[in-house]
Formats: structure tokens, sequence, C-alpha cells
């Protein structure tokens, strides 16, 4: 049998780079096919995150936060069983979500060390918790949301908050996920926003209280809070006292379909417009027009769609908003400032808020 | 209040390519802090694998074999509610699943028309079915597996085939599963090796049979079958005789803890070596070089580790190996290579299969 020609053929056949070639439909003549390689990413694609997810859940960030660490100690200090140890830190290594140095050892990477270290203010870990412990099991039904129009994912499907929110477990892991999913957007808005030029915010749908703390911490002059459903204001209470801000920040309880919008010089509607039909948000905000005085802004933000409908973060969002609530979905920012403009607004702005958010600011001037 | 400022500040700071600045962690001066989108790209990535899940379940790419469809057309034909119809299927354009045309019409790209048309024969949907069938629901279970280093997937987690075997519609799908994801590899195994210097072919842990009747279907000199389980003939006997091939191949009933492997000219050992331990993979590899020939050839093809252990798909196999059997891992060729020569075998080659698949190909001849 032909071993030199085995090793000649095989040899010539597939350069080192992976570009063989491919069988074709009709006769795996190999020429001119496309390979699969992008459907086979994307539909992998949760391998990644999951294993993103059990690194957060362990650690590993928080532990290489003070330097590299070898396999040996890594896998005492995380909990790892020897088994698996090498191939899931060398899986982060691959996802570009540490470094393998020289020796061997293992380190955070710049964006990793700076999100995903439980011990500094710009973690991001609960966000990803979050996506673990409720969405990932929710998106197992997504076939079924798309096809009947019904959301997925029990008590928060109805649009219930007070449902949700009478199941103090529920409620906590529901809240901080909010926190969490909301960090990064508070920050940039309390760094980005000409805050100087106003004296009081009032976040509407506020939960624990995570964007006006971001923004009181960072402008002394401020005042307000946060405004939402009563059974909310112990965990926004013990988060702006944890933040040394129960000085300036107070809790607004109340219920947006039933009572007016507290008043201020700026209102924020963060991922709350997301997830109510379009008269629902129409409502909301013409209720955040008729409380804001003359010259007063709101700011909405959500993960908005591009307006050109071709990045995937807003739009398979909008997918989440289906599996997640009765009427909710995303939109664009050109859709939101049509809105605004619709309930009185004259002049609006759009603004990236560097994750996955985007706002549009509205401010009510004369006309 | 600044109406002025607020225009100015906001259209300076933010570019409309999304590379606004971000918060730094200590005082959100918003200069050269990392952005979170690798991060959070990672770890959103399971709805990316979940709408394409949802794609093939629904057969999107099946009813636009024809050509190109309108939303509501699409709506209609595939089952789904207005509701979210539109961003579901501008979610598959941004994935680069699907093509928007000017008029709005929705078309498949080349790969997606190629692999995920069910009528085609290179259709590998059946796979991404397996992979939302089993895998996305096991993967839950990452960080126990990690910790703990045992399987989390029921009857297989074991090792247990014949159990796995005794349920018939359990057998059923774990069958056609493998099917699916063995037949891109089997394609380019059939079009790459220069099977014309063979006549016989035997294929080790063989299920319905992919690879023999890929390798058949192109080669009709050939002949051989596929070695199994016994329970597992019905299967295979039924799916050759639908490829016309009962004349050709037939079913060789064995365990290969227990019996020889049988004699043929080329054996192959496709996604078998990486379900067992060391010790396991290289009996099967020593059992291999006994029934063969002199100048007989073992190709071994699995998800490889690259020798670097820098690119993703290899390792996080081996933690889909962790999550599935009681011993198994993924590895590299170069290990590969060194086992093969461990029990006899003095050539050995690499080759890479086009998807996510290499092989080592040892030849069993005098020192």
């Amino acid at each position: 049998m032909g071993n030199e020609q085995i090793t000649t053929e095989l040899s010539g056949a597939s350069p080192p780079n992976g570009g063989c070639s491919h069988p074709s439909e009709t006769g795996f003549a190999g020429v001119n096919v496309p390979p699969p390689d992008h459907i086979l990413s994307v539909g992998y694609a949760f391998w990644k995150a999951k294993a993103l997810f059990s690194a957060v859940e362990l650690g590993v960030f928080t532990e290489l936060a003070d330097g590299p660490l070898d396999l040996k100690t890594m896998t005492t200090r995380i909990g790892l069983h020897p088994r698996s140890a090498r191939d899931f830190l060398d899986a982060l290594v691959s996802l570009r979500l540490l470094r393998r140095n020289a020796d061997g050892s293992y380190a955070n990477l710049p964006d990793t060390d700076l999100y995903l270290d439980r011990r500094k203010r710009t973690y991001i870990g609960g966000l990803l918790q979050h996506l673990n412990a409720r969405h990932y099991q929710n998106w197992s039904l997504l076939t079924r949301a798309l096809q009947t129009g019904e959301p997925q994912s029990g008590a928060l499907a109805t649009g219930s908050y007070p449902a949700l929110y009478t199941d103090n477990t529920a409620q906590k892991m529901f809240l901080s996920g909010m926190t969490a999913g909301s960090l990064l957007a508070a920050q940039a808005l309390a760094a980005k926003f000409p805050w100087k030029d106003f004296q009081t915010v009032i976040d509407i749908g506020t939960a624990q209280g995570c964007v006006p703390v971001e923004i009181a911490r960072a402008h002394l002059h401020l005042t307000g809070g946060g405004f939402d459903l009563p059974q909310v204001a112990p965990a926004f209470t013990s988060y702006v006292k944890e933040h040394g801000l129960s000085g300036r920040l107070r809790f607004y309880p109340g219920d947006f379909f039933v009572d007016k919008l507290p008043v201020a010089d700026v209102l924020v509607m963060g991922r709350i417009l997301h997830n109510w039909d379009l008269p629902t948000k129409k409502l909301l905000l013409k209720k955040a027009w008729h409380a804001l005085p003359e010259g007063g802004v709101l700011i909405v933000y959500d993960p908005l769609i591009d307006d050109d409908r071709l990045q995937p973060h807003g739009l398979l969002s909008s997918l989440n908003m289906l599996i997640e609530t009765s009427g909710g979905f995303e939109y664009t920012g050109t859709e939101c400032a049509g809105w605004m403009q619709e309930v009185g607004f004259h002049e609006t702005r759009r603004e990236l808020l560097g994750d996955v958010h985007s706002a549009v600011i509205g401010i009510k001037t004369k006309a």
C-alpha cells in the first residue's frame, strides 16, 4: 500500500493555517465552497459564555488581581478539581480573558482585571452572574417565545413587578442583577453629562439606586434620589446608606402607572422603556415631560438597536425582552427621539454609554 | 439651565463609532481605561448561539433556499408570532447568518445556504440541534463539573454506552447527533485521503455509520463497514441501506474493551479517543495496531487541542468531555502522535479536517 503517497498527499493538501479545502455539496471535489467556520463558531458560542460565567463564579480574576499565579496554586485557590484545571485556565487564555506567561503562570488582562476583580468598584461580574442565573435558562425557551409572542420567564413575564417583589429572595437577586447591569452606564452618565448645570436628579424605576448613587458620588452638589414601587424602599435605603449618601438621596415611593412622577431638574429612565409596549413607552415619556420644569432634561437609556439594524446586541436584547416581558422590545435612537418629540420635547440628543447601552436625551424647552 | 452646554458636551464627547470614553476605576475621568466590550461580547455569546438554534429549528434557511422572501411571507412560512419576527430575522442578519436585501427581503448567505438547508447533503443543522437539545442544558453544570471532576450528563457520564442504548429514544437522538457531528469530517476524510491505495475500511465506534457511508459513496472500490456495540446494529443497518450501500458495508458487532478489533487496511477512530482516560486511549490505539496488517493505517480524529494551547475550540471541547464523560479529555496532535509511537506506529501525520476536527494518522510499518 502506498505509504509514500499518503505522506505526500496529506502533507500537501492542508496548509497549517487551517485553510484546507472543504467537500463540495455535489462531489466532494474540495473546491470553492464556503467553510462552515462561522456557523460553527456561532453555534458553539454558548461554551464561551459559560466558561466566563464559571470563571467569575469561581473568583479566577479576583485571585489573580494581586499578580500571576501558577497552575497548582490556582487549582487550590479557586477550588478546581485537577482533572480539567489546566484545560479550563488555558481555555480562558484562548478566549482572551487571561494571559499565560512564558513561565506558564496565569495573569489577568487589563480589561478582566478592571471589570472582573470583585474588590474593584468597576466589577461587572454581578451582571454576568445575573445572565448565568436567570437568562441562560430563560433563553432555552426562545423558539417557543418566537412562535407564541409570549414571555417565558415566570413572574416578570406578566409585567408584574409587584408579584416579583413579594418574594424576598427573588427580589434581592433581581435587584442586584439590575444594579450590576446598570453600573457601567451609570458611571458613564456620571462622567459625561454636564451635571454642574443642574441641582437635582431622580432616577425612575431605580431598583437599588445604582444610578443616583454613581452620579451623586461624582457630583457633590447634587441631591435627589430614586422612584420605584414601595416594596423596593428597604433595598434602596440600605444601598444608599452603604455608599454614605443618605443625606443627599431619598426614596420616592410610587407606581408610575398610577402616580405622577416626582419633580427634578433631570429625570433618568434607564432600562425601563424597553420593558413595555409602545403605548406604555409613550405614556411614561409623557409623564416625564409633565414632571420636568422648563429647561429640565430626561435621560432615557436602553440597549438601543442601531438605526441600520445591523448590530447584534440591541436586536438580541429585543428578543430578551420578548422572553422576559409581555410587551417589551428594544428600539432605535431615531424611534425614541420621535416619541419624545410627539410628547412635547423639542430638543433631543444621543449618547453612547460605553457598554451595551445608549442614551437618548430630551430637553423640555419652549417650541 | 445650560442647554447649549448639554448639546455641546454631549455631541463632542462621543464619536459615532462607539469609541466613547469609559469611566476609570478611581475617578470616572474617562481616560485610558480598557473598554468592557470583549467581556460583554463573551458573556452575551449564548444569545447568538440560541438565535441560530431557533433559526435552524424553525427552518429559516430551508425556506430561503429557493430565493429571498419578505418579512411577511417569512413570518407565515416559519410560524413566527409577529411581535418579534422582524427583530429575530434582523438579528440573524446582524449575526451574518442571513442577508437583508435593499428591498427588505431576507436571503441565505453562501455558507448558511450550503450547511443549513435541510435538503442538502451538506446540512449540519442536526449538529446544532444536538448542541441545543443536549449540550446547552448540560453546560449549565460546568462549575460543578470543574469543582468535582465528575460528569454531569446522566447515563453517558458513567461511560456506559450500553445503558444509554437501552433507551430507544435516547439512542436515536444520540446516534443522529453523532452522525450530524461527524458529517463534515467524514466528507473531508472521503475527499482528502488516498483511498485508491486501499481496499477495506472499518470505522471503530461507528454509530449510524456516517463515516464509512461518506467514504464508500465517494470511492466505489472500497468495502468494509462499522464496528460498534450490538445494540447499534439496527440503526447502522438502516442508515447504510438508506444510502444504498448494504452491498459494500456491513456491521461488525463487538465491545472494544472485550473483543479484538476487526481487520481492515484502514481503521478509523473518530470522536472515540476523547471519551476516555489516558490508559484507555492507549489501550484502544494498541488494539488498532494489533488489528492492522503491515502497511495498514489508523486514522484518529477528534476536536484536537492545538499544540500551543491557544485556540478555544479544542480546549472548550475538553471541558465538554469533562461534563459528558467520566475520564475523557481532548489532547494535542503531538500528544496523540507520541501515544501512537508508544504502541508501535512508526510513521504519523496530521491533517486538518476543515470543521472543528483534526486527524492524526499512523502507519503500521516496520521500524
